[in-house]
């Protein structure tokens, strides 16, 4: 059935929403697509359903061809599946949670793990009902903190997750590449560019996690790639460390006066001065001090000891010490710890150690990997305006470990041996997550293998954030006049505009509109009587439909013109020849 | 794609959930279509997902061709909508309310009218846009106080509502019909026989409204219909009052006394003793007192008088005294009305008027509309153990008001003249209420007219619940063994057993499944292997696919049995024959 502009549900807006911080955001509100329902919630207007409704299909369509079956888990959840697993508290402020008038309490879950594994658990206890991949395309709540950037980051989402479910660890690696063959169609068939990272494994257990990011310099995440190959997210990067180096014949250290020397930079200049080298930051060991608070709400002190000219990262920092969260320490935790001479810290004075292992100030000092034994360092000397040189990492000081907190570099190595990596951004299209027995150890999913023996299930979890990745979609496809939508997820495939005050071009247009129906297009026909052509083609532009056909002064020598909406081509043609021509695109 | 039961999510189960009090609950939980997830609250399995989409396909269908637009709209909504309305108070216990991280009141939404409203309100301006209908398919929450029956009433559901905006009240009343049909249509390709009943317009001032019931004796709503026509839910029925009568000549009221007779029936007995009389109960009057609670909390005691042949009806005198709740009078309410003798109320004493307009009570008295003027009646004389006979409506006491409590009874005349009413007992599956001007009114959708003047828009509200139709399908569709499903819902077309040892019929049977996907049928294939027949039968009649193909002894000669599960009627056919013989069904 033609779809008819003068009788469909879409206003489209001249001015921008006032709270959009993004294109997509800004695009899908003035043309129609979505509407602010509440910060983080939006309404879905029949333009907008519909192109996520053909997002959707395809989804489904891939997950059927990767043997996944659908279902589908309640939004609303009873709190103890969630406090078996720990996640209940551990979310925070991060999810929605209520009572019921029998003040019994729930959540609108964020994420279904939980109901997943109870669900194959209550079903299932053979390794023959193995391997099992189900999935589900349902709306899903996040309390942000922030809700912003339109549908890139909401508080209620359309999500498809699946998970696999196997009882041999070989099972699961085919389970998981299934999913993760699944997602490149899917990607393919959607004209998104992706890029498959590794990613960090989290507090799981799970033994591979991979990211799919779309490259774009306006990403949100950052990950690293060589030419070689490799690409992981900074989350995800291991540093290569250099070998370690004989002690034999290494100058011993040296405490020198440094005054007014707290930064990196002022410690490199006045130590070429003094010291008469040409040392850069590079030689010196930076200590900084982090606060964690752990999950039973303790708080720790610990240091890192990264080389100078690195700084610690954010993102890398916060998956090192998970579950813990991080912050710099504040005045007052220095304070606490007169050890440590703010400006001044390293591991060791000459009355000994003073972080790390046996030390006398009990904080935990881990050390960047580069730091190997026989490193020579110039760092502070827990002594106010005094730093140490010749400062052996091995020798002089130890540490409680390694820990991945530096910022990683372009240049640096990537671990597999392909060659220096490069710096690039992207956005998160997918993820796919080889969970490992956690969840099935602690909901008791088990089931009985070739021997009769209980064995515990292992799980991979699979997630692509359906409107995310439309409004990605909107982000990558448009111009300054609108919406350029991919045909494989256009609201509709073809836009007749009929123009003028002619009813011969309105009765070609409808005439058009059915031809085109019948050959199997989906149409959106223009039929607004008194609506100027300026004002119509203005909205085709900023609808997006990728292929318009203008019905107007032609129309009465059975002339139409195609409008390629990407490419801004318009070529006129004869009506009776528009179909053929459409189809051969 | 042919759909395995080797790989397929099923498990049926042999035993009936615990708390399974309905046949669809007990049937679609056993067969694998969902399970429970909290009270009221369930998972749709990949069975039960895949009928609930075939309805909701026809539903979007007929949506479609009654020219109506799908949105949707989020489930989690700000309160501030709700509040303007007045349904935030006034749902009561009965909606899940919750706060955001920021504190912000949120409620899961029962119903969308303010949020369709204010979406119209923000895009729509002009008579121009007028009429549109627009809906969703969107899941919904109640708290209700008691979920049961499985899907019948849950917490969480699935809901089709449209909503039409009209200027004009002829324009309403089109898209009203225009729904209307829509309906007979949808339930006619369900195959749900249905009941088109007058309902009770309710308090939000609507013009017109209607349920469509199946007629069914397991019903949980009872409606009155006609030979005639006339068909009515018990709270629409109205009464059609007896012409007044004059007053001339009737008898003057005379006090009895009447001890021990605080019952219609004792009132009965004793007054045709006494007075010598062949009264029955309908020549009493039964004054009953009731408790109002208004929605502001005032408690206000009122009486109403019915013939004592009748019972006040608990659905009719709800609706009649909306909003305020409605209760029996308790002791304490006895106590604090002396002048109300419990047993011998009456509106009239030898002092004058003890209820009604200018009582000495201040209660207010309503009357059934058969108690018209000049109507005569034995009823309290407001005296402990006295009675009052020929006590004459109109001359010896007034009411204020009629109002529709007393039940309804087989016999009574339907109020178009077509004749005398049956009872009959049905469930709800759709409802179509024209809403009149309230939430436009209230939420300040107006739009300019022809003549350049601001007019309130008149809406409709169209539901459909789509989890609700599909139980009371399963409801219908059942016998000892299972499921039966109609074909336009089936979750499959086709269910191909395989069975035996012999490889020649399992081979056969992916032949033929292949066979019967490229003729269109969706195929599930039971290839177990190591599952007896008879489990493999009996699955396939839980499962309730109506059509099934047994493939076993008669394979190595190419022979097939076809096995119709609503008749039970056995076919053996070849099986090259099978895809013709289906397809001609």
């Amino acid at each position: 059935m033609v779809t008819r502009l003068s009788h469909f549900f879409l206003r489209t807006l001249r001015e921008d929403p006032a709270d959009a911080e993004v294109t997509s955001h800004r695009l899908l509100v003035r043309a129609g697509y979505i509407r602010r329902a509440a910060p983080g919630i939006f309404t879905w207007l029949p333009l907008g359903l519909k192109v996520k409704a053909r997002i959707e299909a395809v989804v489904r369509e891939e997950m059927g061809n990767a043997g996944a079956y659908e279902v589908h888990f309640p939004a609303l959840l009873p709190r103890e599946p969630y406090e078996a697993s720990g996640r209940w508290t551990s979310y925070g402020d991060g999810i929605f949670r209520l009572q019921d008038r029998r003040g019994a309490d729930y959540l609108l879950a964020p994420t279904h793990e939980e109901m997943f594994t109870l669900l194959v658990r209550d079903l299932y206890s053979s390794y023959k009902d193995l391997p099992l991949s189900i999935y589900q395309i349902q709306d899903k709540y996040r309390d942000e903190a922030r809700p912003r950037a339109g549908l890139l980051r909401g508080r209620e989402f359309t999500m498809k997750d699946a998970y696999s479910f196997d009882y041999t660890d070989d099972g699961q690696d085919a389970s998981y590449q299934a999913q993760r063959d699944a997602y490149e169609r899917i990607f393919q068939r959607l004209g998104l560019e992706y890029v498959i990272v590794a990613a960090d494994n989290g507090l799981m257990g799970g033994a591979r996690s991979e990211e799919f990011l779309h490259p774009t310099p306006v990403g949100e995440d950052t990950f690293v790639r060589s030419a070689g190959g490799y690409a992981a997210n900074v989350e995800a990067f291991t540093t290569v460390a250099p070998d370690a180096i004989p002690f034999d014949g290494l100058p011993t250290p040296v405490i020198f006066d440094s005054p007014d020397t707290p930064t990196i930079e002022t410690l490199v200049a006045h130590s070429n001065a003094v010291l008469e080298g040409d040392y850069s930051a590079a030689d010196t060991l930076k200590n900084v001090v982090l606060a964690l608070t752990h999950p039973d709400g303790t708080r720790e002190l610990v240091v890192v000891g990264i080389p100078g000219d690195r700084e610690v990262d954010d993102k890398r920092v916060e998956v090192a010490f998970a579950p813990a969260a991080v912050e710099a320490a504040t005045p007052e935790d220095f304070q606490r710890q007169p050890l440590l001479v703010k400006g001044y810290i390293g591991p060791w004075s000459e009355q000994g150690a003073i972080l790390g292992e046996e030390s006398a100030t009990g904080i935990r000092f881990f050390l960047d990997p580069r730091v190997v034994d026989g490193t020579s360092w110039i760092t502070g000397a827990n002594i106010d305006q005094k730093h140490v040189h010749s400062l052996v990492a091995g020798r002089d000081f130890a540490s409680d470990g390694f820990v991945e907190v530096a910022n990683v570099r372009a240049g640096d190595p990537a671990p597999d041996g392909s060659g220096p990596v490069e710096l690039a951004r992207g956005m998160e299209i997918g993820h796919v997550f080889a969970l490992g027995r956690f969840f099935a150890e602690t909901l008791g999913l088990k089931v009985l293998d070739e021997n009769g023996k209980l064995v515990t299930v292992t799980m991979g979890s699979y997630g692509i954030g359906i409107t995310r990745i439309l409004a990605i979609i909107a982000e990558l496809n448009n111009d300054d006049k609108g919406l350029i939508w991919p045909a494989s997820v256009a609201p509709f495939d073809v836009h007749v505009v009929a123009t003028g005050r002619d009813a011969a071009a309105f009765d070609l247009a409808e005439k058009l509109s059915a031809d085109l129906e019948t050959a199997g297009f989906d149409v959106l026909l223009d039929d607004r009587p008194k609506v100027s052509p300026g004002v119509k083609f203005g909205d085709a532009e900023l609808v997006g439909v990728p292929q318009i056909i203008i019905v107007g002064r032609g129309a009465a020598d059975g002339q139409v013109e195609l409008w390629d909406r990407r490419t801004g081509d318009r070529e006129v043609v004869a009506a009776t020849d528009a179909v053929a021509h459409l189809s051969a695109r």
